[in-house]
């Protein structure tokens, strides 16, 4: 008889392992079983921003596959709105609760990958349950939102939280010529940056006139006849007439949990390289599980698409009989807030200590391509350094176009442990209208170098 | 009294060297005297062909350091129009001839470095002597095609080669409005991609309208009255009103051969890592100097600017007592024709065998932006590997905007040996406006991952 897999969660993570297992096993010796809450599988919840400027026409472009595809090509039974509400280890079955008819059934299963991915934050303030006031983690809240726009025509858009979907979101606003404010708790938009970068960010946003509005703290919402009007700070009242919260999102593990499936310091569940949690024949791969950091040594949570696809993939091959491991992250992030690119690797300035590094940075100002090209842009690179090695901790980029992918190659040496001695003499390649003749990652390296030297030197 | 070092050659290898011995030792301690044949110093020659397509409008942007600047800021005595003729390591002196004067002197030297650069190679053919055709190597060979150009308003160009220089001189002549062929004798153009990638290259030129006439030897020039008509080849006779060569340069090593400084293999000359020949108080740096590659282990002949730059960096650092070494090459490249982005790191697959390696390889089309994203543009990337191992030997990539810089992250994981097993889960950035979930790199490597699993499962 075959064996059975039941997945919860039918996007990136659920998803790469289903179609990877069944590479691996064909149906007659796995079968695969695959429950979504949502509407939905295998979609790119990071174009949702893009799908609401209206630079993608389409919601369905968003999805990579849909659940005929996964029946038909991959004989998976994929399960739309279908809420896995309890989990039972000792009888090693699940409880699904068919959200439409509200039916439940037992299904029983020999492997398990829990794949719930992650909860956005949504602080209990006063207000919130008024109209108007969104999240857009989901293709559903995208949908939502987009109808709002379209039915509502609001002026007025407050996006709560400064990360990567807040700017994306501001953007998404910006392009569809609304008024936009962002407000969040940091000194800085982008949090994950330092904060000398981080302000580079906040000026170019207040250029492209969006309103920043840093170090506040939401308290609440106003509302008229329901419907949002404001959103109150500790500081101020800001008019909206719609309002995003990107605040960003905690591993799902309430389920997890709740089965005695163990989780990690970070709260999201612990696995091995290999997807496995402590439990026998119980997986977990995406947002909901821990991951390792490469640079710190220790677990981290960082929920992002690509982690979610190779941990899925990860999962799969295993779960499909074969042999893979997830070497772990290094934090590598990249966004795009209408001209400006930023993107970041490593551990920043501030976390380095915690992380038992005595780091010293360099902040370089140069162009994207030789500055005689037509379109050079300007790029700020900050390098991050242990001080007594040279060995880079991370990198930040905070530029225009061509600017933010140059951090791969910062993530592919950090990855290797390079020191900025080494890096320096990379052999990136050159043209004039890609790069100045010592690219601007090169020339962030020499600058940390020599700052390693005179540090030494000081040392003597 | 001060130490005097002499420099052949004011371009990127010998004026990087010159500024950087500066910096660590004062003009008191070293005596710097630069003699250069040409009349500018520290020029972008990568540059001309933008200057020549008009993009850049001044010749003068090309220039990254005047004459005045090193004589000012880093006393340096550069020698504009000054020919070294002979070098004499007995004496320790060599011989300058002033080309304006003709004057001829002999300068005595402790420290003595030759940065002599490229010869472009010119072979004799019949005709080649007429007027209308050009080189471009240096600057005044660009300002002497900008003057053809522009007083005598040719029609159709020629260009003879089809390598970096051969394309970009393409592209110029194309942005300026003419009819454009390119001749060249290999089976593709860009022979430093395999023949699958450079077919590829070729393809899109021909759709841009640029005549590729590939596998053709040029025998020899038509002229009319001592002017260019025709570029003869042995397959055909293409009219022309300019042509330009760029059949690619050699080390420029006859001053340094004469004199007795010992070079490699590749005509070259030997240098070891820290710029040193085997000669004491002689140095090498840049084109004419030769190159150790990382991944073959041999001696190569490359000539960059961003090499002649790394390698004048570490030879001033050593000349001004300081220490450091250049760790070698690894042969990546990136060029532009009109949309088009080729760049290439590593081994090809012709070249893995010659190496020892045991090759195989995948060709991975993908797009520069999530699917969904406006402006996804094609990517196709080869990747090089070896077949026991995994060992990632070298990359190639051909697509259109957004496409060639990817080959930085091939080049750093090259240069520290990854597997394409690591590859694949490397945290590279991804946001839908800059990658899709899986960066086209990733998905590269996978597939030859793949391609790698299922040979080992042959052999068993």
């Amino acid at each position: 008889m075959a064996e059975r897999l039941l997945v919860i969660g039918g996007d990136a993570a659920g998803m790469s392992a289903a179609s990877q297992a069944r590479r691996r096993r064909g149906a007659d010796e796995l079968e695969i079983v695959a429950f979504e809450r949502g509407g939905f599988t295998s979609y790119s919840a990071c174009g949702i921003p893009y799908f609401l400027a209206g630079l993608v026409p389409d919601v369905g472009q968003l999805i990579a596959r849909s659940p005929e595809t996964f029946r038909d090509a991959y004989a998976v039974d994929v399960r739309l709105r279908h809420e896995v509400t309890e989990v039972d280890l000792g009888r090693r079955a699940l409880r699904a609760r068919d959200l439409e008819s509200g039916e439940e059934r037992w299904e029983g299963f020999d492997q398990l990958l829990v794949a719930t991915g992650g909860e956005p934050l949504r602080p209990p303030l006063p207000g919130a349950e008024a109209k108007g006031i969104f999240g857009v983690q989901t293709l559903d809240d995208g949908l939502a939102v987009r109808r709002a726009l379209d039915e509502e025509h609001p002026r007025r858009a407050v996006v709560v939280g400064g990360g990567y979907i807040g700017l994306e979101m501001a953007e998404a606003f910006k392009v569809q010529g609304l008024d936009v404010s962002v407000v969040h708790r940091s000194p800085q938009p982008m949090p994950t940056l330092d904060p000398d970068m981080g302000v580079l960010v906040a000026d170019a946003m207040r250029k492209m006139g969006v309103g920043i509005h840093s170090g506040e703290e939401v308290v609440g919402f106003e509302a008229d006849h329901g419907r949002v009007t404001a959103v109150v700070t500790d500081a101020r009242c800001i008019p909206a007439d719609i309002v995003v919260l990107g605040l960003g999102v905690v591993p799902r593990t309430t389920l997890a949990v709740a089965a005695g499936i163990p989780t990690g310091p970070t709260g999201a569940i612990r696995v091995d390289r290999r997807m496995r949690t402590s439990i026998e024949g119980v997986w977990a791969a995406g947002d909901c599980a821990e991951k390792f950091h490469r640079i710190s040594r220790g677990p981290v949570s960082i929920p992002l698409g690509t982690h979610a696809n190779k941990e899925g993939r990860v999962a799969g091959i295993n779960l499909g009989g074969g042999y893979a491991t997830f070497p772990g992250v290094i934090g590598t992030a990249v966004t795009k807030v209408c001209e400006l690119e930023v993107a970041r690797t490593g551990l920043r300035e501030s976390d380095a200590p915690r992380a038992g590094f005595d780091p010293l940075s360099v902040v370089v100002d140069s162009t994207t391509r030789a500055g005689y090209y037509p379109g050079a842009q300007p790029i700020s690179t900050k390098m991050v350094v242990e001080k007594r090695s040279g060995r880079l901790l991370g990198a930040q980029i905070v530029g225009r176009e061509g600017a933010a992918k140059r951090i791969d190659v910062l993530a592919a040496v950090l990855w290797n442990g390079l020191g900025v001695d080494e890096i320096l003499n990379l052999d990136l390649s050159y043209a004039p209208p890609y790069s100045p003749v010592w690219d601007p990652v090169l020339i962030a390296a020499r600058k940390a170098w020599e700052r390693v030297e005179d540090t030494v030197s000081e040392c003597r």
